[in-house]
């Protein structure tokens, strides 16, 4: 008897799976209690050129003959088809599954998670999100015992080379995607990384984790960082601040807020020295406080040993029986709206160099409810520019005020707005 | 129905996990799949003041009849006996065990770990290790589709927040402890923490998951912190050090290493920038690379958040099935004494002023097979300080080094040797 692997795909994690499945098999049978057999690796190309690692016998293209025969089923395809096919049809066959493709879970989750709730099987994606950092057994297993209040997280290696090159080498946000490129940390077509679709989709499983809520990617609102300059991140920096791309989740009296957007984060945050293509979650809760997480979120080895632990527990779950932690949905908490979302935000003003304009502007967020928790006026040519950083505040009476105060006429331009969080 | 607990302990950490559950309760039934039950207290004293969160209808001194009905017994007593024996009554009377018992399980985890096996039953102990912080999950879990390198930890709060005040403040040791004393983070006897034994038994259970082997704290080379100065802080310092209490566990060719002392860290390595009464825990595993897992390591409610994720994770089992990864010492891996153990260190020694001197010591260090990174001499009154760094070396070469180092007339004394951690 032995535990029956197939793998569908054959790309750099895909490969690092298949590598140390031989390599370290012995330990994984001790920790699994069978051995664990690699039946065969499903792709496109049966000819396209392979690592010298890869056992070309086990190559087929015949993914439904060679899941007919397994007991788990790797998907590491990635994109919704065929993976969302091969994926329901593993679990509807009995096997377990084990992926790391966070753009199905974060649009297709609940199908799949249904799916294999009716067929008694498990579903594990430790290496959907942030890689080798096991940000979802700490999720799923380790804060079971306690109420989750906030996740953040640097869950995008990609944007966050590209943020800390621009603050450590001073290059453009072009030239940092450029050197990603060259280095292999960003793709040929950077979209999902840098408009921060890759990021929303990973916070949107954290989300759902945490709160025991279905989230969607679509409940995300997202802004990426090509609109970052590296004058943006040096104003920062002088300020204190590192300039990140935060993904957020957080339990608000109302309901769950999420947000995936460039944020000012205190240099004192353990956020603010992430660096390189390194990611990091910090979550909150209630019993245990902060906890942090740290690693490295993307990368051939690091991607398939998170599939690797999942494949253990799969496989040790067969073996000795078990299940692995099902979705939980009892929470179902109201998802709310940008509008609706609480925060600090920091703006810059170009303004009029005349008296008044400080009392007429902050008069304007005080009318909309918003309390104003720093002010700083600087000379500029032809001008003043005023930065503003507010309390914590709806999104909704910040927009207000920003309204207002850009229909006046002291105001001619509202240089930026930036979300900040706190230590 | 309803999952049976029994809470043996009512301290800090007890009343918070009898507070949590009361409050969470509704949430961890959920995700148990059963309602958690607190049958019962056992406590020492029936009359002692309690928190008036605690019912005190659930208070006794009879702990075996308590045990008698509990599906999951927690034990939170700490120390040895009565501890040992309450364990092993609840592991043969069929009951799920989640301790916070460092010191029960780095001296008698094996003959525990052999109970649940012939019982069939769980024994969880996050809470032991780095309290709130998910490291034992991590090793147990997370990685077991990887194979760890190191363990390199904070893993001692109390120590950690008087070095920290030693730096940052600039306090004596006495001065230190005495507030760690005042604020809570000390106890009246330090002994524990301040001499290394506390970290010994965290760094032993996390070296026994780490790599499949079973190490008892006796196993571990411990030096605790009392000789440490505040000018030792201060020169560490402008050298681009910290010193911390580093809990090592390390995978050599020969076999595990394994260390408790004041150690060089530098400023770039994440666990420098460790503060206060934090705990952390570095990791590095061949496929994940670098995992850094940080969070608070002691106090009531991080405490009880980990007791009650382990309490989830067992009830979910008896209510679903599966077992939780069994003590595995299958790699049954050497341990190696401290002379056999590789590290660099940094050593300063008080010399006589003359030519040669500094030609002699090198030839020492090269008779002994001890490869020099850096040497750095300083006019003293009365003679020259030198400071040697070697490259890793054999522990034993550096003594038999220092021995003949001694032994020569132009060196005054080994001011002190000290341990280096890379970055």
């Amino acid at each position: 008897m032995s535990v029956k692997i197939a793998l569908l795909g054959c790309g750099t994690v895909g490969t690092a799976v298949a590598t140390m499945l031989q390599e370290q098999n012995g330990d994984f049978a001790e920790r699994a209690g069978d051995t664990l057999e690699l039946i065969g690796i499903a792709v496109r190309d049966l000819d396209a050129p392979r690592d010298p690692a890869i056992d070309r016998s086990l190559l087929t293209d015949d993914v439904d003959g060679l899941m007919a025969g397994a007991d788990i089923v790797i998907e590491l395809i990635g994109g919704i088809e065929p993976a969302r096919t091969h994926v329901l049809n593993a679990i509807r066959g009995g096997a377990t599954v084990v992926t790391g493709n966070k753009a199905l879970l974060a649009a297709h989750g609940p199908e799949i998670y249904e799916a294999a709730a009716e067929a008694d099987v498990d579903v594990y994606y430790e290496a959907a999100v942030a890689g080798a950092v096991p940000v979802v057994y700490g999720l799923r297993e380790s804060l079971a015992g306690d109420r989750v209040e906030s996740v953040l997280g640097i869950v995008n290696g990609t944007t966050n080379f590209i943020l800390d090159e621009m603050e450590t080498a001073g290059l453009s946000f072009d030239e940092a995607l450029k050197k990603a490129q060259d280095l292999g940390f960003a793709e040929a077509d950077p979209t999902a990384d840098v408009d921060g679709h890759d990021a929303a989709a990973k916070i949107a499983i954290l989300a759902s984790l945490a709160f025991h809520t279905r989230v969607s990617i679509e409940d995300v609102p997202t802004t990426g960082i090509r609109a970052i300059t590296a004058e943006d991140i040096a104003a920062a920096k002088r300020d204190g601040y590192a300039i990140k791309l935060l993904a957020i989740a957080r339990r608000r009296d109302a309901g769950i807020e999420l947000s995936v957007e460039p944020t000012l984060v205190p240099h004192d945050h353990p956020l603010a020295a992430v660096r390189g293509s390194f990611n990091s979650v910090v979550i909150e809760a209630s019993g245990a406080g902060r906890l942090m997480f740290y690693g490295r979120g993307a990368g051939g080895a690091p991607t398939a040993s998170a599939v690797l632990s999942d494949v253990v527990a799969g496989a040790s779950h067969r073996v000795h029986g078990g299940r692995a932690p099902r979705e939980l949905t009892y929470a179902d908490l109201p998802i709310l709206a940008r509008e609706d979302s609480i925060a600090s935000y920091r703006i810059d003003f170009a303004v009029e160099d005349r008296t008044g304009v400080l009392t007429r502007l902050s008069g304007a967020f005080a009318d909309s409810g918003v309390s104003i928790a720093a002010v700083r006026q600087m000379q500029e040519e032809g001008g003043a520019r005023l930065t503003v950083t507010t309390h914590e505040a709806r999104t909704a009476d910040v927009d207000a005020a920003l309204a207002a105060i850009t229909s006046a006429d002291y105001v001619k331009e509202v240089l930026q707005v930036m979300r900040v969080e706190g230590s």
